[in-house]
């Protein structure tokens, strides 16, 4: 009996993604547009550290069911005087920047604005298509009550959408105020803030549960399909059907944001507290306007909620009107791809003090698998480098000269480094997109000349070489020219218009 | 008695440091040129998950006796089978690439060259200037033993170098092969893996130890400075011996590559394992020379080891040679800003099946901080957007327009968005580095004008404004121009060349 070695298995985590190629290079220039947005607007941009300590990253995630509330943490090694503090992953953006901002604030321009990107994880159940890290990009103001920076916010994220790629018909931006709701629960005399909460993230899934999900949850409770039994706010039935009117006070996709928030105040039932926040909105309103931003760019939408806790007042939500269809054909709503809001306590939970925010936070891994499902702001297929071809050992100071020449015209090239023959090495050259091939064989050498291979022309037919004679055959896209001028050749292949696969 | 608030206190975990302004800028600049580099040499982008399984990642740090050995780790929650599995934080992008190419070598062109870049997480004792998160940018090629691999790993180093700002005499690549060693241990008879291991991390402190002390580590063991005993790989006396003859064989820098491989070889004591391990740099040399790569841009050098375990032949390390100056004006030695080296069997951990592979990692926070304290390749003095004051909340339409229309032109600008005075606007405008103000006061729209403030010219007389009354006082720099010549009068300053501060 012998030990067999115990070898690992070649997998990444569950709920975690490898990308790579087109995929990746699309997601990279979405940043690379939005963050342009962002700074063309006066973001400066912030890199915080991955890792917040627990107590400041707070608990503001709807996943209170979920191990470590939906965040991935651990304890720090102790200190030198012994401590071993909790930290935790970021889930947002937002909850590092808060920290920053209060451990910082005597000595930043005020109001700060800033930009950042970057991973974010989420220790939520993953499958498929659902991951545990994405990327998001966001822009938030720090220090302004105005409702001015909010309408700011508003207005650079229709621009994001559109610097995306997303022409202005294909998004909408939809704009609420949490001191709605908050209203209806004073006028409807709830005060317990675990029961605001639930129903918060009840009315959350109102798009897509539909009213009578939502009012099970509001009330005693609901039971899913699979059989899983949620707990309800245990709302009175009477506040359960004044957030029914109010829901459903503008529910017409015709109306202006003036027109829908008339509709909403004369549903009644808001209070005080609610038309202080109708007053917020009208100021966001009459800002909009004054920043031009069209009415159907950004529309009043008493359904928004957003799932966040930090939430105070406006709150606003990214939507995708593309319809896609998913692998099988089935059409697919994409829903929201970021959404943001004001949270006017989250730096004050520090300080003590005052100092109301606001901002928004594109996920950027869910727009760019959006954009890329509707074929629509998806990279080019990627080229790759111009491949030379290696044939002998004795000739490689030749290969390395002349890839090297590529490379200092400015043109992608690599050498061949593996140990394959001809046949693979044409079939590598079109796996990994290569425009061109350049074949320096003994004969071409000792003639001084060069043969240079159009892939991207020829690239269907260089895919179905069969064999070595085959592909010695005359075909399209082949040239032989004097070695002096191989980087002119290669440059008139390489500038050409491309041909995608 | 009452309950006071308890709240968190606002720090980023011990460790982990926040960037902005010119610094995070530059860091990215380096980031983006070396990627360039990489892309000319033929190698595509990879992005691989934060976390990686714990098994799938390794043990192959230098910190054995830190928690978790140097590594970030938790415990995932339980899947559908009950299972919660170890997942850990990578370390390096490099062992996320042996575990990528495990996975999809079938699908992968080969050999593979990919580049990446991002954070890594070591969980190292903090302290001052040491972080426990920092930037790497790689590029690797598996699937080829060829020696023109690692040649071409090695050149492209030496440009990315030169990419990220440093002149060709202000940094070297520094070679060697951990078979040497392989070859010492053999001939002296040394056979325990622990002991071996033990041993190349001494001989990895010979630049900070001197011989003394790695001879020291080689035998029974060291106190250091501190009173820390570290236990020695306890090599036989005649073996110690033959190490400190075979790192002193090499130590003129005037040597030539060829020439240092023949005074290693006269050194005696390697065996036919360090023969072979001498061959394979003379390959290593002939292809760097085919590529034309200076002998003093790399080097061979028989000191260089490299603290990862993984590696299995050939060894790089490139250092600054820039001598910079601390805090308090002491000299500061840099050392290395990046490494790599052949690991062959680490994608063999996975297959069982030989896959030969070689890389180089930038350090790239190590290689931003070094060419900051040398005052080289550090980004300009950030230029923030133009800042449109606010005075009245009755002109915010006016405000609105002027800032929309200079970003229409491509021109960053903001209005300013808090609640303070002229005075306060004008000290806001100042430190975020605005290039003008635009003032838009009721005079003005009254009369169809607008008042632009250069303060790229007059920040040094901005920054000293004692109150409204000499703020208001004619200064230079400051223009009152018909309202429709906004766009053109800001572009004036924004276009002129730079007067940093």
């Amino acid at each position: 009996m012998t030990d067999a070695p115990i070898r690992p298995e070649a997998r990444a985590p569950r709920g975690f993604a490898d990308r790579r190629g087109r995929d990746l290079i699309a997601e990279r220039r979405l940043v690379t547009r939005v963050s342009a947005v962002y700074e063309r607007w006066g973001f400066e941009p912030l890199d915080t550290g991955a890792f917040e300590y627990a107590d400041a990253l707070g608990k503001f995630l709807p996943d209170a069911d979920r191990p470590n509330e939906g965040v991935f943490a651990l304890q720090d090694d102790p200190d030198d005087e012994g401590n071993g503090e909790w930290m935790a992953l970021r889930y947002d953006l937002t909850a590092p920047l808060a920290r920053f901002a209060a451990q910082n604030w005597e000595t930043l321009p005020k109001p700060f604005r800033r930009y950042a990107f970057g991973p974010v994880w989420r220790n939520e159940k993953p499958g498929p298509g659902r991951f545990r890290e994405f990327v998001q990009c966001d822009a938030d103001t720090v220090g302004s009550d105005r409702p001015e920076a909010d309408a700011e916010i508003i207005a650079m994220a229709c621009e994001g959408l559109q610097a995306a790629g997303l022409a202005p018909d294909l998004a909408v931006v939809r704009v609420s105020n949490r001191k709605l709701f908050d209203g209806l629960f004073e006028t409807g005399g709830v005060e317990d803030a675990g029961q605001k909460l639930t129903a918060l993230r009840a009315i959350d899934k109102y798009d897509r549960l539909g009213w009578e999900g939502v009012a099970a949850l509001l009330g005693e409770g609901r039971l899913d399909e699979s059989g899983d039994y949620t707990k309800g706010a245990q709302l009175p039935s009477k506040v359960i059907g004044a957030i029914e009117g109010f829901l459903a006070s503008a529910n017409s996709p015709d109306l202006s944001r003036a027109e829908t928030l008339d509709a909403v105040a004369r549903s009644g039932n808001i209070g005080a507290v609610g038309e202080a926040a109708l007053a917020e909105l009208a100021a966001i309103d009459a800002a909009l306007n004054a920043m031009k931003v069209d009415q159907s760019a950004v529309r009043f939408d008493p359904t928004i909620v957003r799932g966040l806790e930090y939430y105070t007042g406006a709150v606003f939500e990214a939507e995708l009107l593309l319809e896609t269809t998913d692998d099988k054909g089935r059409a697919v709503r994409f829903g929201s791809i970021g959404g943001g809001g004001r949270y006017d306590d989250l730096v004050a939970r520090f300080t003590g003090e005052r100092l109301p925010a606001t901002g928004f936070s594109f996920g950027v891994s869910r727009l760019a698998s959006a954009l890329r499902a509707a074929g629509r702001g998806a990279a080019d297929a990627v080229r790759g480098p111009v491949v030379v071809i290696a044939f002998s050992e004795a000739d490689m100071q030749h290969y390395l000269d002349a890839v090297a020449e590529l490379r200092n015209a400015g043109v992608a090239a690599e050498l061949y480094l593996g140990r394959a023959g001809m046949k693979a090495q044409m079939k590598y050259a079109d796996r990994r997109g290569a425009p061109a091939a350049v074949i320096l064989g003994g004969d071409e050498i000792a003639a001084g000349q060069v043969t240079v291979k159009d892939l991207d022309a020829g690239r269907a037919l260089a895919a179905g070489i069969a064999d070595n004679e085959a592909w010695k055959a005359e075909r399209p896209g082949q040239v032989v020219v004097p070695r002096t001028d191989l980087v002119a050749t290669v440059r008139r292949i390489v500038d050409a218009p491309r041909t995608d696969a």
